[in-house]
Parts: C-alpha cells; sequence; structure tokens
C-alpha cells in the first residue's frame, strides 16, 4: 500500500572514513575522549559523508503542515485556525524556525501537506491530497492513496532541497492536534496505550491531557490497530503531515542526507521510518528530548539518545535546529585542531 | 588575607527588564514555556544585562594557567611539560579552545597564572607571582601574597577584556595536575572526603584514580582543612590559575558581565567565588555538565542546573563554548520571533 520506493536500501556507511576519524580523535591536542559526544558526532558524520573532513554547514529546513479532523473532539489547546496562520508567519519570518533558519543562515521550505487552506498560502508549497485529515475518533482518518500522497509529498521535498548537496536536513511540522495523532501512532505501534504516550500538546491542563488519552485508547481498540503494521496505523489515526515527514526521513536517508531529527513528532515519523526501512537508521541523528510526555518512549524505541534536553516542546523543527551548532562546532574541532605532532604537545606516552 | 576588592557587592539585577521579557515570551508565536530553557535564558540576561533585547554576540575567553607541584606524586596521566606546551598551543591557534573561539568570533587571551615556563611564552600574557605551586602533599602550597598576586591576576585580565563590552565572559584553565588540586579544594570547603570528589582528570587509570584520592585525603588530614575557608583552603592546596578564575569570576560580576562557566575546575572556582563573595550567584551561567566525577557535588552545592551534558571533560572553557550558541539563539528567538498581534496568529483564548 506504501509506495514501492521506500523499501529501497539506504546507500552504506564508509567505514574506511569513520575509522580513519577515530583515529584523528586520538592524534588530536587533547586527552582521547574529552570531546566526549562531539568527538562522537565527527566520527559519524564523516562515516555517513563519506569525507575525512565533515560538515554541517548547509543544513535546510523542510516544515510540512497538516490540519486534523480530531480537533473536532477538543484535543487542542489552540483554536484548528492557527495552522494556516502559522504557515503564513513560518513564511513571512516570524516564527521561532524562521528565526533558527536565518541565525543558521538555512533555507526554510514550508509545504502545505494536508491543511485546511483552501488557496495557496503566498511562500508556501502546496502539496497535497485533501485538506485535513477526517475524524479518527469516527472513522479511519485516511485512505491508502492519501497515504501514498503524503509520503510521495515527502519524497518530493526532499528531492527539491537534494540539489543543493545539503551536509543535514532538517524536517519539521506544523499541525494543531498533531500530538493527538502522533501518540495515537506511537500508542498503535509499541502497543503501550494511551496513558503513557499522551502529553499536554500545546498547552493542556491535567483534564484535557486525560480526555485526549480516553479519546486515542478509544480510538485504537475501535480501529483494531494495536500492534498493527505502520500502513495501517497511518490510514486509521495518521496525519498527512507525518506521513509526508515519514517520506521525508525515508528519501533523505535514502540520498544519503543524515537527518537531525527534532520532537515528539518527528520522532515518531522517524519511529515509522526505521520500520518500514530500517536501513534509515545511521541516518538519524536526535537533537533533543521534548518535554512532550510520550517522546521519551519513542527515543527509546529508537535506542536514541538525543544531544540537547532543553525543556522545548515546540515542533518546527526548532529543537533541531538549536542542535546545528553543536554539529558544526563538532566538525570544526575535528577538522582544525591540531594534533599532537603538528603542535609538538608531549602525548601521555612520553 | 584575601584582597579587599573581592568582597564588593555585584550590582543589581533588574526586575523591570526580567519582568518585561517573561512578559514579552508569554505573547511570541508559540504556546507560553514551549521555548522551555531558552526563555529562561533570555530573561534572565534580559535581567542582568538591564536591556529589552538581551545579546549573547561578544563573548571573550581567558584562559588561565599553572602548575601543580603535586604532580610529583604521579596524579597525572599527562607529563607536565604539557603545560606550557598547551599555552602555545593555545596561542598558535591549534587546541579545541583555540577552534571554539574562532568559530565563534571570540577574542581568546592566555593567561600564564603561575607555569614553570621561566621566560614569557609568545602571545601570552605572563602575571604570576611564581611558578607553580608547591607540593601540597608535603606542604602548603601557596602563601597568602601569593593567593592574592593571583587573585588580582584575574582581576586583571578582567579589566583588560571590560573595555570591548562584553555580553558574557569565558574563563578556561589549563595545567597538569589542577583537577587534583581542584577537588581537594572542593573536598576541603563541602568537607566531602576526596573519594566522591575525584575523577580520572585527563585520563588516570582505576588505580590512579585511587591513589590520587588516598592523596588528597592525607592532604586535607595533614593541612587541617575540612570545613575550612576559601582563603585556607587556597593556600593550603590551591592552583594560582584557580585562584585567578575566582578573582576572575568575582571581577567579572562585580563588573556586571555574566560569566558562562566551564567544567569542573572553574565551577570549583565558582564555588570559591560564589562563598567568598554570594551576590556573584546570579552572574553565574552554567554551560555543561563534565564527565569528571566531582562535577556533579560541585553544581549541586552552587544549585546549578547546567545547559549541556555531552560527556565532556577537556577543560580550557571549552564546554562553555559550546554552550554559546544556545545563549544567542535564545537571544535571537527572545527578539526576532513575531508576537501573536504582530503576526495575527490566533491565540488560546480564541
Amino acid at each position: 500500500m506504501l509506495p514501492d520506493w521506500v523499501h529501497r536500501k539506504c546507500p552504506s556507511i564508509s567505514g574506511v572514513h569513520r575509522d580513519a576519524a577515530r583515529l584523528r580523535q586520538g592524534e588530536l591536542t587533547k586527552p582521547a575522549g574529552a570531546l566526549g559526544r562531539l568527538e562522537d558526532l565527527a566520527i559519524a558524520l564523516s562515516g555517513l559523508q563519506h569525507t575525512d573532513r565533515p560538515r554541517a554547514a548547509r543544513v535546510p529546513v523542510i516544515v510540512f503542515a497538516g490540519d486534523h479532523g480530531v480537533v473536532a473532539q477538543g484535543v487542542s489547546a489552540y483554536p484548528q485556525a492557527v495552522t494556516i496562520a502559522m504557515m503564513t508567519n513560518f513564511a513571512t519570518g516570524g516564527a521561532a524556525i524562521s528565526v533558527l533558519a536565518r541565525e543558521l543562515g538555512s533555507t526554510l521550505e514550508v509545504v502545505d501537506a494536508g491543511t485546511l487552506a483552501g488557496a495557496p498560502v503566498a511562500g508556501v508549497v502546496t502539496d497535497k491530497p485533501r485538506g485535513g485529515t477526517r475524524d479518527f475518533s469516527r472513522e479511519r482518518a485516511l485512505e491508502p492513496s492519501e497515504v501514498r500522497f503524503a509520503f510521495d509529498c515527502g519524497k518530493r521535498a526532499v528531492a527539491r532541497a537534494a540539489p543543493a548537496s545539503p551536509d543535514l536536513l532538517i524536517l519539521g511540522e506544523m499541525g494543531i492536534g498533531n500530538t493527538t495523532s502522533a501518540a495515537a501512532m506511537a500508542a498503535a505501534l509499541l502497543n503501550t496505550g494511551a496513558g503513557a504516550m499522551t502529553g499536554r500538546g500545546s498547552g493542556l491542563d491535567a483534564a484535557g491531557r486525560e480526555h485526549k488519552a480516553r479519546l486515542i485508547d478509544g480510538a485504537l481498540a475501535q480501529h483494531g490497530i494495536a500492534g498493527a503494521p505502520p500502513e495501517q496505523i497511518f490510514c486509521a489515526v495518521g496525519g498527512l503531515e507525518i506521513a509526508a515527514l515519514t517520506g521525508a526521513v525515508i528519501a533523505s536517508a535514502q540520498s544519503g542526507i543524515p537527518v537531525l531529527v527534532d520532537g515528539f513528532i518527528v520522532s515518531v515519523a522517524a519511529l515509522m521510518a526505521s520500520r518500514i526501512n530500517p536501513s534509515c537508521n545511521p541516518f538519524l541523528i536526535f537533537a533533543h528530548r521534548s518535554a512532550e510526555q510520550g517522546h521519551r518512549l519513542v527515543l527509546a524505541a529508537l535506542n536514541a539518545q538525543p544531544l540537547l534536553d532543553l525543556d522545548l516542546r515546540l515542533g518546527e523543527g526548532s529543537g533541531a535546529a538549536v542542535a546545528v551548532p553543536l554539529l558544526r562546532l563538532a566538525c570544526a574541532l575535528h577538522n582544525g585542531m591540531a594534533t599532537f605532532a603538528e603542535a609538538a604537545v608531549p602525548d601521555r606516552s612520553a
């Protein structure tokens, strides 16, 4: 039911470059291992990028937006109109991810992957099979053809970004109600029940969170998707922007471009991508641990150790963007430090 | 015994600017609190810098170097000559902190606050009362006049940096043996015993770490400094670069310049500064949690929640430098995002 291309294998990692990078880290003027995870990042990027000099200079951002029929059930602290308003805010430079992309010198593409916008929004790429999902508490959110369209939408976005030879890619999302869809998807895939997976989203109180969890549990039972395969979960409770993200993760990894994974929603997409095509896994670099409750479980399922833990819970790709300077500095250190021999510093064997 | 100036009160925080910043964070186009600790940073900096538009643009780095007589007892994985060789490496651009300073557009000043270098090192400011400390396992490390000199050295370095109006200051250190001195100082001040405070430094094995801890415990008993006041601890087991750091922390805070605190050694200096002059506390921003064992205890004593946890254990100010982009992005978001009103995005009350 998913498009055939999602199963194509991702390119291999260069063991030669990874080993050479590890060797170089041991020769730089510092105790071995003293730069901790920055060393690991430089080594991993060397293998992923097949190079002696890893880079995190060009890091374009793609944000996928979508609306969610389940919002009719009162699962969000914000009105649905915010999805469309925020697309304009992304495009005109006022949103968090707009500011971050500017600071990082990154391009920002906004894709309407399924919002309720009836006409194209200025500065936004429209690429959607329908406006919003159906209310998954009453019926299937998406038809198989709509899921397929959204996966292809993600692939098309990566294809637009690829000619600029990105060193990494940031994927973000916006969609009022999408933590409800993402929590339902992850709870179904990991068979956890909604309680542990459901968070406050953009700002629910305790009662709102309980309502959201009950609603998700009801939908999981109604659709019979506990432990179901990804394609079935996408149809039952998925989101168009989440399907586009999943397609984009897979397409990026297949193009050899590592993905800097943002928070809860993007991590659910990454988890889906990883289950659909496990050869994506080495291309996933986890940026941060979100304050959104379910993120811990999703990260654990991905065996991921994110770089940052700053209580972020915004989405838009913002957490991934905040981690970019760490990768840049890791590369600068790897490429720019002197070795013990070059600097004539006595090593510990001296 | 310490110079009189260390007791002068630091300037007050602007509650007006802090409150205005908190208000603004609530008006920006994101759920309230969704940027987590980045919001806290922008709010804190607004209060510290008495401004509506906090900045982390100008962040000079000062690295203090010193040698340690206790190295004669085999407490370091590296030979003592590394201290001087690394000063040259800092000055010629090959060290981690050199690379990081370059990437951040920061100036880097290296101060020989007490190494064994017999002649000035090119590109390094020489400002020391003697070459190296005495072996504290046999005698007092420093005379009171030498501690005073080193505090003044720290103040002089801040005075050289201040005319460029830094937004924050990074203080770093280099000195073979200085985790031994710092662990002894912190174990004495916090009365913990050496076992919990002593780490692997630049790379000791388990036996080396045990030897180091036993040696520290012996020195604490011999000098009778468990729970002693800072000045007595500095004389007994201190380091010249650590005294200079402590003076620099106090002088920077007194000048209204927040200090981005690095790892274990600088945190011990910050702890000493905080005990000597508690009005410094609001000016301390903790960059990272080091992999060096004692850092957790020192951070807990300072009630500090560092921004990063990346298994760094290099020193030189490197961990603080790695955190600078987080502060810059926090400021950019605070200053550059649109408000709900400006972007015509419906807020949650809509």
